[in-house]
C-alpha cells in the first residue's frame, strides 16, 4: 500500500472552491514539487517529525475541484487576493496561473439554499433553489462526475465556505438523511447540503467550519451507512489553538484561572459574515467550550469578534488570562496574536486531505477521533489539550 | 510505605532561609492543614490530577531550617515582604506569625564565600571565609544538628539563594570533590559550598538557581557515592515556563520561528543582582538554551534582562515570536507575563521537597529525569517540551 | 481673595457618597496636610505647573456629606476597599478611622427613583418613591441642611453614581425644571434628580458619569437660573484619556486612521451595572465621540465593555490602532492601560471641587468650558485634544 | 513671494541617496500629482491643518541628487525594497521607474571617511579617502554642479546614512571649520563631512540621523557665517515620538512615572548598524533624552535595541510605564509599536525640505527653533512636548 499513496491522484472537492483558504491551499499544491518553492509549504503538520515519513499522497497528485457561489475565475480571484499583504504574493501566482486557469473547469455553481437571514452579507449570491433536496443531487451528481472525468479512486469533499447559522433544535430528532432534506428543506444551511451531496457521492468529508453538519444524526448515519470517515468541526487556527496550548499549563500547574478574555478582530469575507449575531453565536461557542474542556472548574470567560475590514485577512486576537498562584496572588497573562487567516488554514486543509485520505484507506469509518488536533469542537477525541490531541494523531499516523 | 509518606516529619533546608521564595514556602507550608486557607495553596503541581492522588508528605510535616547570610528574623522578614503586593498579606503573615518567629531557632549563618565580584549587589553580606573546605564543613554540622534535633530521618536541602557567577571551565576537570574544595577554594560560588554541605549530610538536594553547583562531575560523584538523587537547575516559573509551552506548538504546527526576542523586568533582590554582567550572562544562557533545545533549526533568539527597582517582586515579561508560515507569510505572537516571582517559585519548592523524598524513598540516584519540568535548564529528562515533561512527571509519581 | 480660597471651608455633597471614588478621595482629603503622607495625594491636576501656583481651596478645609442607597458606614466600606489592591490599604484607612466614622453623620438615604430596568444590579436598593418632585424636595433639604449646619458658603454637588441609562428623547423638549420633574417622573434617571437636587439648593454641579442630567435644557435652564456654574460629563481617566492623547498626533502626523478597536474590562460595581446593555451604550457613546471630535474624516472604530468580576477596580483596557502611512503603508500601535478607576477618578474629583469652586467665585455662569479637560463628553470647550485643552484650562485658571 | 515658491524647483542633495528613506522619499515625489496616487502620500505634516495653506515648494518641482557609498542603481534598489512589504510595491515603482533612472545621472560615490570600527557593518564600502579636507571640496564640488546644472536657486541638503559613533570630546573646542578638517582628519565620521560639504555649497542642511554633524562649533559658525539655516538632529517618528506624546499627560495629570522601559528590535541596515555597541550608544542616548526633558524628577528609565533581522524595515517598539497616582496606587501602560521605519521617516524628509526652504526664504540663520517637532534631540526649540512644538511650528510656518 505505500508507494500507492504517495503516487496516486485524490480528488479534492472544496465547497467554497474561489474563497481565500481553498486558493491559498490551491496555489500551494500547485507549487509543490517545483524547484525552488520548497520553502513555501509551511504550516502543514504532515510535514515534521513522524508525521513527515509516512506514506500520504503527495501534493502534486491532488486534483482540485468545487462548488462556488462567486461568479469569476480563480485567477482573477487570486489575484485580487496577491494584494492583501499575505504571502500569496502577486508572483506566486503567476507562477501557477496557467494551473488555476485550468482549475476553473471543474467548478461548478454552488449552492445557496438556506443561506437565510445572512444573505445580505454575500452579495451577488444566486438566488437558492427551493428545493434542498434537488440540490443535493445535482451537487452530487457534479462530484460523480469530477471523480469520473479525471479517474480517481478517492474524492476528499471539504466545507471551507462561511459560517452559517445553527440548525433548529428539532432536526437533531430526524436520523434519516433524506426525510431530513424532505421535511427540514429550506431550514437547512448549505453546510448539510455540502455534507449530504459528498456523502451520498461516496466522498470521506471535512468539515472546517462551525457549521452544524455532521452534528445532525441524519448525516452521521448515513456516513457510516457508506462506510464514510468524516473530521470536523471548525479549524483550529489561531486564537483557539493558543488556548489549547497554553489551558493545559495553567491546569497542570495549578495556577486557578478567575477569568481568561478573548477579543478578535477579522476583515475579511468571515468577518463580515460573523458580523450578523447569528452567525457569530456559532462561532463563539466553539470558542468558548474549549476553556471547559479543559477546566474541571468555572471560570469567567468571555469572547467578542469584531468586523474590522482594515485588517483584511489579518486576524487579530487579544487575549487576557487573569489566574490566581499560591497564596492567593493574582497574575496576568496577556497575548497578542496577529496571524493570518488564510495562510493558517490553508496548509491545514492539504494536511486533512492526506490524512482523511489515510483514514479511509485504513477503512476508518464515522469520526476519526486522532484528528482532534485540527478542530475547535472534535466531534470525538482526547480533550482540548493540543500536546495530548499532537501526540494521539503521531500515535494513530505512525503507530 | 504509602501511609508513612504522608505522616512522616521531613526535613526542609534553605540555602538563603529567609529570602522571599523561601518566606512563601514556609507561610504556604504552615497555612496548610489550618482551616479557611485551603484556597492559599495554589500553584502546586502535585496539588491536582495524578500527582494529588499519591502519598508525598504533608505540609504540615515540614520542618524547615537553613542558612541565611542576611541578618534579621524571618518575621521582619516577611512583615516587609507582605507590602509588596503579593498574596503575602499581613494577615496571613500575623496568622502564622508565631511559627515564622518559632523558626527562627533552625537559621544559622549563611556563608558567604566566593561572593567575588558581585558582593556589592549583597551590602550587609559577612565577610567571607577564606576556607572553603572550613565553611562546607561548619554547614554540614548545621545541617546534622538539626537533622538531630528534630528527629528527622531525612532532610531535603534546596539551593533558593542568588544568581551567582559562572565556575571557570578547568573545575569541570576536577572529580574529587574534598580535592576541588582544596584546589579551587575562594573561586567557588557560595552554591557548589551549599551542594557539598548537603551531599556530605546525606540530604537529596536541589538546584533551584543557575548556579553551577551539580553541574560539577565533583558534586555529581559525591552525590552518587553517598546514593543521593538531586534536581535542578534553575526553576522554571514564568516566561521560560510559556517558552516550553509554546515552542513546541510552533515546531509540531510547521511554523517556522525566524525570530524570538525576550525583554524581562524584574525588581528584586535577584534583580540587583543580575544587573552585574557575570550573574545576568549565566541566566540568560538558560533562558536562550531552550529554544535550542525544542528546535532543530537555528533561529535568531534574544534575551534581555533589565533591573527596574519599582516592580519589586513583580517580574514583566514582553515576548515577539515572528514566525513564517504557508507561501512564506510572516505572522506575529507578542505576550506579557505579569507574574509575582515568589508566588509562583515557593508552591514548586514544596513541590520539589515533597518529590525529592519521593525519589529518595524509592531509592533513585543521582539526577531525577522525571522532574525536568520543574527547570529551566534540566540536569536530564525529556527535551524542553512542558507537556512531555509533565507527561514523564505523571508516569513515574503515578505509574 | 486670594487668601479666603484656600482657608475658607468648603462643602462637598456627592451623590453616591460610600461609592469607591468617593471613599478614595475622602481618604486622601484626610490624609492632606497630614505629616508623612504627602506623596500619597499624587494625580491632581492642580498639584503641578501653573495651576499648583493658584489660591483653590485646601483640601483639609474640605467638608463632605452626601447621598448613599447602600447601607454600611463609610468605615466599613473602606475597609472592604482596602481588600482591593489599590492604594487604599489598610493602614491608611486606619488612619483616617475617625474621619470616616465622623462623616457618617452627613451621608442621608439616597434616592432610587428611575433605577428602572437596571436595579437588579443594584441589590439592596430601596425601592423608589413614586414622586420625583418628593424626592428632589427632600435631598435638596438634606443639602441645605448640610450647608447651615457646617456654616458653609459654598457647597459644590458631584454626581459619582452609576452609570444609568439613557433620558426619553421628548424630555429633551421641556425647558421648565418643575414642569419636567412632574411629567417625566418616574422615566427620570437618579442623576437627573440629583442635579435638580443640587441646584436648587444653589450649589455648583459636577457630573462625573454619563447620566443625561445636564444635558437636559430644564436644568440647564435652572441652573443659569441661579446664577451656577456646572461641569462634565463623564470623567475622562483612562482610556479615553489615552485616545484624548494620541489621536491629535495622528491627525498632525498625518497617519490616517482606519480603525480603532477598543476593549474594556472592569470588575466593580460600575462594571456590573454596565453588564445591563441600556447602560453600556450610554457609555460607549462617549467613549466613541471622542474620536468623531478629533478626525475630520470617518473611520471605523469600535468600543466594547465586559464585566470580569475578577478585575475588581482595575479597569483594564487594550486598544488597536490601524493606520495608514505614506505610499499607504498600513501599521499598528497597539495598547493595554492597567489602571484603578477609583485611583485615578478620586483626585480629579477633588480637583473639579476646587475649580468649580473657583468659577464659582469668579461669578461663571453654565458649563465652564475651560474644565473640558476632565471629561470624556465636554458639555462645552475646546475639541478632544488633551494637550488644547490642558491649555485652555491654564489660561483660564492662571490668566 | 507667494506664488513663487511652490513652483520654483528646489534641489534635494541627500547623502545617503539610495538607502530605504531617500528612496521612499523619491518615488513619493514622484508619484504627487499624478493622477490616482493622491491618498500615497499620507504621513506629511505639511498635508493638514493650517501647514496645508500656506505657500511651499510642490513636490514634482524637487530634484533630487545625491551621494552614495553603495553601488547599483536607484531601480534596482527600489525593486529590491518592493519584496520588503512597505508601501513601496512593486506597481509603484514600475510607475515611476522612468523617473528613478533618470536620478542616477545625479548620484556620486559617497564618502566613507571615518567609518572606523564599524566599517564592517557596511560590506562594500569603499575604502575611505586620508584626506578630510580633499572629501569634503569633492562633495561641495560635486553639489555645486548639481545645482548649477539644473538651475537651482536652493539646494537643501539631508543626511539620511546610518548612525555613526559620537566625535571625540576635544573637537568640541575647535571652532574653525577648515582648521577642524585638518586637525581632526580621519576621525570624523562621515556627518561631519557632509555637514561641512553641503554648508560650504551654500546649502541649508538637515541632520536626520544621531549624528555629531552639527553639534560641533566649527559647523554651527560655518552655518552662521553663510547665512544658512539647519535642522535636527535624529527624526522622531516612531517610539521616541510616541514617548513626546504620552509623557506630557502624566507630567500634567500628577501620575509620577517610575520607570520607563523601551525595548526596540529592527531588521534593516540601520539595525545592523546599531549592532555595533558605539554606533548604538549614540542612538540610545537621544532616545533617554526625552524624557529628562520633560520630566521635573529623576525617573528610572532604560532603553534597548536589539537588531532582528527577519523583522526588516518593520521596527517594532515595546514599552512599560509604571506610575504611582492617588494614595500611592501603582498602574501600568504597555505599547507596541510597529511601524516601518522608512514610511514614516520618508515624508518628513519631504516637509523638512519644504519647510527649510521656507526658514531660508525668510531669511533665517542657524538652528531653526519652530522644527523643533520632526526630532529627538532638536538642536533648539520648544521642550520634548510634542503638542506645543507642534503648536510652535504651526505658529511660525502660518502666523
Amino acid at each position: 500500500m505505500a508507494d500507492l499513496a504517495a503516487s496516486e491522484s485524490v480528488g479534492v472537492w472544496i465547497f467554497g472552491a474561489r474563497g481565500s483558504v481553498a486558493l491559498h491551499a490551491m496555489v500551494g499544491a500547485r507549487l509543490a514539487g517545483r524547484e525552488g518553492f520548497e520553502d513555501k509549504l509551511g504550516g502543514m503538520v504532515t510535514n515534521v517529525g513522524g508525521l513527515a515519513q509516512v506514506d500520504l499522497v503527495d501534493l502534486p497528485n491532488l486534483v482540485f475541484g468545487g462548488h462556488e457561489i462567486r461568479p469569476g475565475g480563480a485567477l482573477d480571484e487570486a489575484n485580487a487576493l496577491a494584494q492583501g499583504g499575505t504571502g500569496l504574493s502577486p508572483s506566486l501566482v503567476a507562477t501557477v496561473a496557467d494551473d488555476l486557469q485550468a482549475m476553473d473547469t471543474d467548478v461548478r455553481p454552488g449552492c445557496a439554499a438556506g443561506l437565510g437571514p445572512w444573505r445580505d452579507a454575500l452579495e451577488g449570491a444566486p438566488v437558492a433553489s427551493a428545493d434542498a433536496r434537488a440540490e443535493v443531487e445535482r451537487m452530487r451528481g457534479d462530484i460523480e462526475d469530477f471523480r469520473a472525468r479525471h479517474e480517481l479512486r478517492t474524492v476528499v469533499a471539504l466545507h471551507l465556505g462561511s459560517t452559517e447559522p445553527p440548525v433548529d433544535q428539532r432536526w437533531y430528532e430526524e436520523t434519516d438523511l433524506q426525510q431530513l432534506l424532505v421535511s427540514a428543506g429550506d431550514e437547512l444551511p448549505p453546510g448539510v447540503l455540502f455534507a449530504a451531496a459528498a456523502i451520498q457521492a461516496g466522498c470521506p468529508f471535512v468539515n472546517f467550519t462551525p457549521s452544524a453538519a455532521m452534528d445532525l444524526p441524519a448525516l452521521r448515519n448515513a456516513a457510516i451507512d457508506r462506510a464514510l470517515p468524516y473530521a470536523g468541526k471548525d479549524g483550529k487556527t489561531g486564537e483557539t489553538l493558543l488556548k489549547s496550548v497554553l489551558a493545559p499549563m495553567f491546569l497542570q500547574r495549578d495556577l486557578r484561572v478567575l477569568s481568561w478574555q478573548s477579543y478578535n478582530m477579522l476583515g475579511n469575507r468571515d468577518g463580515r459574515v460573523l458580523d450578523q449575531p447569528s452567525n457569530r453565536d456559532a462561532k463563539i461557542a466553539g470558542k468558548a467550550d474549549l476553556l471547559r474542556g479543559v477546566f474541571d472548574y468555572d471560570l469567567h470567560s468571555g469572547v467578542r469578534i469584531d468586523y474590522v475590514p482594515s485588517l483584511d485577512d489579518w486576524k487579530t486576537a487579544w487575549n487576557l488570562v487573569h489566574f490566581e498562584g499560591f497564596l492567593g496572588t493574582r497574575m496576568t497573562l496577556q497575548f497578542t496574536w496577529q496571524g493570518c487567516d488564510s495562510a493558517l488554514a490553508a496548509p491545514l486543509v492539504l494536511d486533512l486531505v492526506r490524512l482523511l485520505h489515510l483514514a479511509h484507506r485504513r477503512k476508518m469509518v464515522g469520526a476519526v477521533a486522532p484528528l482532534a488536533a485540527f478542530f475547535k469542537s472534535p466531534y470525538e477525541g482526547p480533550p482540548a489539550d493540543f500536546a495530548q490531541q499532537m501526540s494521539a494523531l503521531t500515535n494513530w499516523v505512525v503507530g
